[in-house]
């Protein structure tokens, strides 16, 4: 079997939690937000390389909530200015052997091991995939002279893991910082290349606000119930 | 103070909650979820013409339905085969004297008198008012190769209640029906009217599966407990 990597992004600030604690470490059934997302890859993707790019004045925090947690073993490496220089970082962290690369959310906890193997199984037929949703709402786009309907059939809502055939990434990871990379997919399809799609799933949310966690410790609950 | 009228487009089949109840009559906190929207439309526009457009089929459980709860005035009218043809059902029903016409999707449930006040003062200035959301998510669009990144800083989500100017929506309704009007504002701005867009709210949200529902649950009594 292919050799596996997973970057799992964690470099969020926290602030719009309205806590001193980073969002990606605050608890969610009982284990931080970060761990349980470590973990669900460490089984979805068992022998897989796991890095996790955090803030650098985070990790020592990182370091004791991890001894306290049962976490699947994982590296931790200090990340960059964007999310880009983040990713870059995880990326060079991971051995030269691996052949795929799994980008997460770290704060999209609820990512499930059903998503993860479907869009790793598309990777490694396409060389570049992402799970997408499509949308229940409409949308507009705004413009110069106002906002104009966007047709809702064709739209896609992005999620991650976005994985990818490895050479490919780190090559399209050498590109200069462009504001417009707003994920993985949009820095690989800049060297031309075409990102395959598959279904992702409606709780696969970032949770980034108190809010959000309320709620998904009540999906947990649900879950556990069903 | 200018004379209001609400069209609440409350046509799903409920197929999609696995019920035999319409969604659109299932409880939330009490309540049937399209009694709710009526008694929040009611208090946010005090004296405002309501009408309630069902499938034909439905009337009558809605009939035993309302005698049963505590719901605010309004009238009921059968609706057609698509949204619009119902929108078009319920601007038949409203007085010729409303000068303001609100049309909101019944089970989106949760909607604040906030939103509702907000939109209606812009559809005073502009003719054409609806509530939108900034994205969080990154979005793709699906073209005929394959699919694009959408820059999100352009996109927003669209929700209701969509208030317009009476004439100016009566006059929209006249045109044909075309598959590409996803709501209100589409058909609006076909005539070539501006649609201007106003903050909405994340919960907002349509409610339309067992999910959605007992995560409203939840919401409400978040907001009774704070």
């Amino acid at each position: 079997m292919a050799k596996r990597g997973v970057i799992i992004v964690a470099g969020g600030s926290g602030r719009r939690m309205q806590s001193a604690i980073p969002k990606q470490f605050l608890l969610l059934g009982g284990m931080p937000v970060v761990a349980r997302t470590i973990n669900t890859f460490s089984e979805a993707m068992p022998g897989a390389e796991i890095v996790v790019v955090l803030p650098k004045e985070d990790i020592e925090m990182w370091r004791n909530l991890v001894a306290r947690f049962d976490v699947a073993v994982h590296r931790c490496v200090a990340g960059g200015k964007e999310r880009f220089h983040s990713v870059k970082c995880g990326l060079e962290a991971l051995s030269p052997e691996v052949e795929y690369v799994a980008v997460h959310d770290g704060v999209r906890a609820l990512v499930s091991k059903r998503v993860i193997i479907r869009t790793m199984l598309d990777a490694e037929r396409s060389g570049a995939s992402i799970p997408v949703m499509e949308v229940a709402d409409s949308y507009r786009r705004v413009t110069v002279e106002g906002s104009e309907i966007v047709p809702r059939t064709e739209l896609r809502i992005v999620q991650t893991p976005q994985i990818f055939d490895a050479t490919l990434l780190r090559k399209a990871y050498e590109q200069e910082f462009d504001t417009e990379f707003t994920d993985d997919a949009s820095v690989v399809e800049r060297l031309g290349h075409k990102i395959s799609l598959v279904e992702g799933e409606r709780t696969n949310l970032k949770l980034t606000t108190p809010d959000d966690l309320s709620w998904a410790e009540w999906w947990l609950e649900q879950e556990s119930n069903a």
